[in-house]
């Protein structure tokens, strides 16, 4: 059955983005021909992605404006209001663990839950995250939005792997 | 100048005790047995220990009662309460900011900061951490008292050493 992964980083005090959102934080600590690019490798065995509209809008506007960087997978986009969908993404006004269950039953490659933190934190409390990968960013961020708030029970996890590359540490686990 | 460790293990999620200031869940994903005693290579460093009443407390109520586990250092505890002390145990009524300074200008071997939570946030807020010594346990725990919080600034970190064992992953760093 097709595997759900959440693959995203957080500072050392687990946060995915500053109080205002920003991500301009999330790198090493020297310069970046150190990095490994452990982003494709991961995506190789993805076909899906799931992220919420705050994750979506800020792609569209900020991150990357001139053009769609997640071409080479269908993107669903949860949101409650209307927007036209496209083959590469789809706007869908349903709870995320109803489209997850959906998306399982479905044949394809991985699901890549990439953000944001309301939309991960309803995965984790129905125990839908089969993977997590967790990049730890060298930084005490102090304040933002937390990548585990409103966590309802304790997940024990397996350590299958950790690696490290310009002061960034992957750390990648399975439920036990 | 003696050097200030944190040496501290978290959750994934950030929390270094249950909600009830449980520490039963500090474990890896397996048997003991695959355990590095860490724990031993970072003492080698250490002649002084700081931690708060609560953590005292714990210790000598509930975690090892029969005998004093800190009987090689110097431990100052904190409190606003009267103790006597001892030479091995030194209750001090200060502010964990000055005596860290008063300390670091005495001659001796590196300083552990032991715990907990308050008394960590005063210290880092201060940026008196040399060298943070995390151990993350594979577990989210979703609830219980955090290692960050009430940071007020960002603190830049340099990655200096990582390893695993039996699911749980050391990161250690100092700051940029």
């Amino acid at each position: 059955m097709r595997k759900i992964s959440l693959f995203i980083a957080m500072s050392l005090d687990g946060y995915i983005a500053d109080s205002e959102g920003g991500v301009d934080w999330l790198k090493g600590h020297g310069s970046d021909d150190e990095n490994i690019d452990t982003y494709s490798e991961f995506v190789k065995d993805i076909d899906t992605i799931l992220m919420g509209w705050n994750t979506y809008h800020q792609i569209v506007t900020e991150l990357s404006p001139e053009e769609w960087v997640y071409q080479d997978f269908t993107t669903y986009v949860i949101t409650h209001n209307e927007h036209d969908s496209s083959e590469k993404i789809q706007f869908v006004n349903m709870n995320p663990v109803g489209l997850a269950k959906r998306l399982k039953e479905e044949n394809g490659k991985d699901i890549w839950i990439c953000g944001g933190a309301n939309l991960i934190q309803q995965l984790i409390n129905e125990d839908f995250i089969d993977y997590y990968y967790i990049t730890v960013i060298p930084t005490i961020l102090g304040s933002g939005i937390r990548l585990f708030e409103n966590v309802e029970h304790e997940i024990k996890l397996r350590l299958l792997n950790t690696q490290s590359y310009n002061g960034m540490t992957d750390l990648i686990y399975t439920r036990r």
